[in-house]
């Protein structure tokens, strides 16, 4: 069978090429019933599928943004993903990948050639302000969700990672801890290079000893492996980068006999739906995710629209929420 | 600033076009750094952006498999996206969108319209038979997660769910529950029919009472919400037709003082990584998701490469796995 055509339905259905491209488009409501049953019909019929690129080309009614996020098994950036997908406005399409950070600069080239015109970038460039650069130069819009200072060609959403780190060291601090574990990456982003260095100079200022626990990523496995290394340091407090890495240390450290948040307090990093679930449930810093997506989406469909606009920030507050998994030093 | 060729590239750069064709495809390593540097930024500065639709039509090389899950922020799902991501052949790429039962059908003709030559569908279609005939007509290839008799024109792959709902009800029986609930959604799609029909006769079969608590969806938040319906049964022992329902429901239950497993066992199902990580540690049904996310997209590629092959049909053991949250009738 040949490529079947528009015209090889209406030509089935009875109809004119406009009714069948109207009905197929989902703007048939003045057609009756019988019609469109009719113009489906043939379209399965003689097998017709419409060409995407050309549809594109000549319709020009979609806009298509890329998003980039490290992992989609990370429920931060599920929520992201999904928070975008739910406010997405009509004629906007999503394309998703996920990119670690060695993977990042090459999937940025493989959504724009596959035609994006806008991307929400999550996941960390091998050198950001370059590749914000490359992008405006050619007239692709690109969002990113970090606190970068020297990224002025590309717009920016996020909670501050700066606010944040101090937040979880004053909480620290408040409950009389004098001695602590940083939990976490080994390499790490700018986003936790912001949170972890605000979070070592307010320990330091307070006179807080800081010992460091490295991780291969940031997942509860990872923190789980990670638990004899956080006990032998002899801290009574760990602040993990993440909730993940949060529910895994915890978990392991139940697993030898150390109790959270009796012998150790734990803070996370997100406050995403498991924080609040778990037990003990987790003391964390929230990211308020649901704002931040919709206003990555917002903006980066904003700078499409007007390339030229000034550069758009929108910070949001990292805020300290206390539940079970901290305690007074005893 | 008009828009730029790939001959006003080449021209800035003093290059010939098919160097910089290739350098821009990936394609330029016998090409020295500087010359592929004098590439890129001649691309930056004329702002030059391949024409999506053209390059597609014309180089075709490119396959774009759409896939449908009912939401990102369950980690089942999470984790079938991201195993695509990690197993993809160079030259596919996934177009990932989510869709509820109201959705779904709608969300296939979009994906269609953007170019997908295949689809993994793993939310509940309308009528699954039907979207399966029509896009076997329109060449459009269809790998459903679910088990279903009549599909006959879609391939599917799946952990069987009779097998699933068996094995959760004859854990219970054989820790001496008498009476149990059933707690999930009210609308059930294919999947979870097939798992509570298997689940409810092998009940009857050893006489156990089933009392059903329905939710409105499944997650945390509904299984928390259900937790004084499930205490009022006075079962002693509950089926969630999910994990993220298991954790909500153990949670709530645990808030009115009733513990679990001590005073009411609780099973799940999918195996997330978090029913290993929750406390207490939740029994649930695996469906080994790694390898159901690899075979779908097997078996959709291979179903794009040959239409006309015989229906592929990949069914998965769905597993008991024991931990702390089930225990014997007291």
């Amino acid at each position: 069978m040949g490529k079947a055509s528009i015209r090889d339905v209406a030509n089935l259905a009875g109809v004119s090429i406009a009714t069948v491209s109207q009905v197929l488009n989902g703007k048939g409501e003045r057609f009756s019933d019988a019609t469109k049953q009719k113009v489906l019909a043939a379209r399965d019929e003689v097998g017709y599928v419409p060409n995407a690129s050309a549809r594109s080309l000549k319709r020009g009614t979609t806009t298509m943004i890329g998003v980039i996020v490290p992992s989609l098994r990370n429920p931060y950036f599920g929520d992201i993903v999904q928070r975008m997908q739910e406010v997405l406005p009509e004629n906007v399409s999503l394309q998703i990948m996920t990119a670690e950070t060695s993977t990042a600069d090459q999937t940025v080239e493989t959504l724009v050639a596959a035609g994006a015109q806008g991307l929400v970038v999550a996941s960390q460039l091998s050198n950001p302000p370059a590749v914000a650069r490359s992008l405006r130069r050619r007239g692709i819009a690109m969002v990113v969700l970090e606190n970068h200072d020297e990224l002025e060609d590309a717009d920016a959403v996020y909670a501050s990672d700066t606010q944040g780190g101090r937040k979880a060291a004053e909480h620290l601090i408040a409950l009389g801890h004098k001695h602590v574990v940083l939990l976490g990456n080994q390499v790490y982003t700018d986003n936790l290079q912001y949170r972890t260095a605000s979070f070592k100079e307010t320990m330091a200022e307070a006179g807080v000893k800081v010992s460091e626990v490295a991780t291969r990523n940031l997942t509860k496995h990872a923190g789980r492996a990670a638990a004899m290394a956080v006990s032998v340091t002899h801290a009574t407090a760990a602040f993990a980068l993440n909730d993940e890495l949060a529910i895994g240390v915890i978990s392991g450290l139940n697993a030898i006999g150390i109790k959270v948040p009796e012998q150790m307090s734990v803070i996370g990093y997100d406050d995403t739906d498991y924080a609040e679930f778990f037990r003990p449930a987790l003391t964390t810093i929230e990211q308020p995710v649901w704002d931040i997506a919709k206003a990555a989406l917002d903006s980066v469909l904003k700078r499409i629209a007007e390339s030229d606009a000034p550069r758009q920030v929108s910070a949001f507050d990292a805020n300290l929420v206390v539940r079970e998994s901290t305690a007074p030093l005893a």
